[in-house]
């Protein structure tokens, strides 16, 4: 009954979006490790400030620091890179992104507004010596300039060069579906960072691994989609994303900081205005695609965690701690 | 792993909570049949406008056509029968449940402020005559005083009369699990009325019936816990329902309204204020017995889903439509 | 400072709204009155279910009883007149409407969905026999069927009949305002149940009547315009009313249900679909004329509280009780 | 009818609560000008990680940058100082604030969870030339660091230094009132950094300046007491200071990011869990004293912003912009 995957199952397969990886891994003395990345996500790969993408989220679980929600919420846009990365480094993160935009665009802060940075996180630090602070602002701007339109790497890399899922090594995982119908097609795209789950919890495979002592993980969710939704929808998909982590054996833990975020790559809408009335278009809620768009995004999460733990590799962090590949 | 169940596998496994059915069923003329009911969910046996309970909900798809949600976010509680039936027979139940509090309580509306009633409903119109608007006020009456705490009917009965899941008879199902940790036992106890789904969607069986052409429909979660919760953390629970859906297959399609209400039976709070200033117990949200609480949730919802289509019994309704017991 | 008013000063300056009132008065045996009624507006004058109009909605205090805000929240829809009744007679005020809405539209429960129906409420339990539950399904269906696009009568009449405010008499308030810009011209249009508030908390008068022991009230307020706007645009008009309850001296107190529904008469959809995929027109948030339109929200949520009492009468209620009119 | 000031008059007359402000003026070449600064607020003088202090919050425009309220709203607490700053500066003050937390709690990140850092915002880009990132991490620290309970400096100074208020010097004010009922005493303080409005929005004073061409600014509201209260009340809180902004005259502009965060001194939460089940005390939402906690809520609102154009000074800006003191 699954929908069809697109080509690269990839979130980049909705056209235009882009992802960046900036990996970290350097061992220090006294078994300290820098094992830690900032990935970006670009829904387009114009200028974002001047062209801004209609988009939604949902706060699944808010045991968690995302920066930028509150804005996206209000005005429905999205108008910077979305930016990951571990717990302690969103401020940096931030502000290397800030000075990216700042120096993209001349007229922020002077003579046009502000501008809205979103950064997601999860906590990596039962690898990464978190406390060390290692992500710099030039590590975020890395990652925006890095990102391309091909199939993303996946696993250890990025902002998941650190984390762990259901015991074993998570970090970046990405899926793609096509939906058909009346004449229309249109393509949904995941991207996680997981972090999430206990061993025991697992639906998608049989995970038996002696229980680690990591603390309670996260999950970052970002879906991308070229139909035309506005922001009320894109939210309702952010909300789907639930029932995903639902199917791999997910209970949203208490400490688990799970937030989806849902952009489309139509409807923008240009910094400058032209005049006061604009027009968008969008999917009928009440038409069936809408539905397909629903179980797209059901599908893609689910996917998307699973990958994350088969292409990740087994990695070794601080304090001599060994986290294996899963035996996917 | 699934944690152990209560005795009856009931949401009246949860001292105190009692349930009470009321069943229409009647074959009129020109193909029309009353296949429809009202479901009353009591959080305790004592007067619940005297003795209010700590609630939370989540509105997982909004879909729907609930009553009472409003205030149970404000003030954290529910001072009245949580009562379910069908979509067009909210103000009718609504209308019952107001005669029946007004009769046990001469000061509602006179001495002291007014009572807020909380109704659930789904969509049976696919079986029903929901346009005869059959139910009445009495019968909303009748579901209260018959409820008890002895193991609930299921499936085709009360609210559930005229229910359909995932192409196949559902209705009302009910589950509960205990929870035990550091010399703490709590219980979990969830009750359905399931109107949702896809044979194709299903993740529990291998249903390939034919499609029936019924519309997308709802579903109604209530959850109960004799673990001493405030209205935040009975949100958190409700929110978890999510996950739950999830494992059965659910993509909260557009039309279908999902709706979890979670309530504590301790941390009652009385109408007649003793001072200004009272107290609560609570669980902590960081102490592991937190996410056990959540698990039983997630475990509960799917399992009451599963029941709700497993207890339930082939059923004519209009138009000379049948709806058969699920293969399970 | 202050916008220009509509040619009427009435939320029927919006074109195509209209407003119904009954009013039920009829003294009782024992001290008892009935003194209360039904309002409802319209969002235009043809069939309200086949021609849903885009709206949004803002609980400011949820001590409140309204009906159908789950659904307006998750479509950004309003498919059914909006109804104002006292507290008790929400039930039968659905009742009637949907009795109403299934004659207009043979289909609903039977070939379509369900129809989603607004109400909300004050508790005018004070002058008002409010448990004699007076309100039947049937004075719904008059109010619907009487209400037209003339000025709308103000003060204490349909269901404002039994309202107090700030310790006089309240009940139903209108006004509007007109917004020019880069050759746009809108209209804003607003509409209040008014029975909350203190004298002392007057700021528009010096009200220093000696305090009644009323109930803490409530205040719904509806909000009309025919500027383009969408859902998440709508509901930032109708946050917008805190403003201007702020501005009359408004603390929202505890047991204030301050509820606030806004709707634009353009960007209509039709229940039928055409096709997948549609468009709708918006004003930027950004365009200055926004910030006019939000004024417009304060100064006419502001005045229709003001002439909510201006234009009501001295009105005596059950138990002997007097609420005069006030000094303005 | 106004409610009694505290002694202070300020946000400090809540017992334990401390304010520190950072403030930068530099003039640079090129008419460029640093003219903006860090202010700290802290619930109490200890280790905020260590023992945390209940809080809700409100976004009534959320045209803002704000980090960390997602956390709030879900846990409900808050657990590091209350950091406020211009909006390019954000992620340098979340980044000196998690150093001072790191340095304070050697756990972080290490043998326990991580630490939810808030900070709030207002553009102080007319003035302040907001591009050059001048503010960096250790002014966050020295900000926490010079905090004390004295009566707080207010006008231009700390993070106020740059900002604009109805065409006026703005910037930090605040204000405190007493409340008293049935033996129960409790202060409710307000610290504001205002930078919104138009002069001829004014209701408090005839301004009738020349408009400036300043952006939309903002307004962040920090609302302490020592009322024993939990987080859904401290929302209700937060949300009334909708009402004290509309008696300033404000309509919450498009561009104004207007966010209220209230918290409790009481029922403070340990991070080392002592056991399951912990207890808490609360007003009753229904005792007339929770009124009164509002009503002080809107006063001290209304009172701070005042007090933030009373207070400031003249003050020259980048490009030779000067924005004078408000004729109060």
């Amino acid at each position: 009954m699954a929908l069809p995957r697109g080509e690269k199952n990839c979130i980049t397969d909705v056209e235009g979006v882009k992802v960046g990886h900036v990996t970290l891994y350097e061992k220090l003395e006294e078994q300290e490790v820098i094992c830690t990345g900032v990935t970006a996500i670009l829904p387009h790969g114009g200028n974002l400030f001047q062209e801004k993408v209609p988009a939604g989220c949902a706060v699944l679980n808010g045991f968690g620091k995302s920066i930028g929600l509150v804005q996206v919420k209000e005005l429905g846009r999205i108008e910077s890179p979305i930016m990951l990365t571990n717990t302690n480094s969103v401020g940096a993160v931030y502000h290397g992104t800030l000075q990216y935009l700042l120096k993209e665009n001349n007229d922020i802060g002077d003579e046009t507004s502000t501008v809205n940075i979103v950064v997601g996180e999860c906590n990596d630090g039962y690898l990464n010596s978190i406390r060390h602070l290692a992500i710099k602002p030039e590590h975020a701007i890395e990652a925006i300039e890095k990102a391309t339109a091909e199939p993303a790497e996946e696993g250890a890399v990025g902002a998941g060069k650190g984390m762990v899922a259901f015991g074993y090594k998570g970090g970046i995982g990405t899926s793609s579906r096509i939906v058909s119908m009346d004449g229309e097609t249109f393509t949904v795209g995941c991207l996680v960072l997981s972090n999430y789950g206990k061993p025991e919890h697992s639906l998608f495979a049989n995970l038996e691994q002696k229980p680690k002592n990591a603390p309670e993980g996260s999950i970052m969710i970002i879906l991308a989609t070229d139909a035309p939704l506005y922001d009320r929808q894109l939210t309702r998909l952010a909300r789907r994303a639930a029932a995903g982590l639902g199917r791999t054996g997910s209970i949203l833990e208490n400490g688990s900081g799970d937030i989806a975020i849902a952009f489309s790559t139509k409807n923008r809408s240009s910094h400058y205005p032209q005049g006061a009335v604009e027009s968008l278009a969008y999917v009928r809620d009440d038409h069936p695609i809408m539905n397909k768009l629903f179980q797209a995004v059901v599908e893609t999460t689910e996917e998307a965690v699973i990958r994350s733990l088969k292409e990740a590799e087994t990695t070794e962090g601080r304090l001599g701690r060994v986290v294996e590949k899963a035996p996917l």
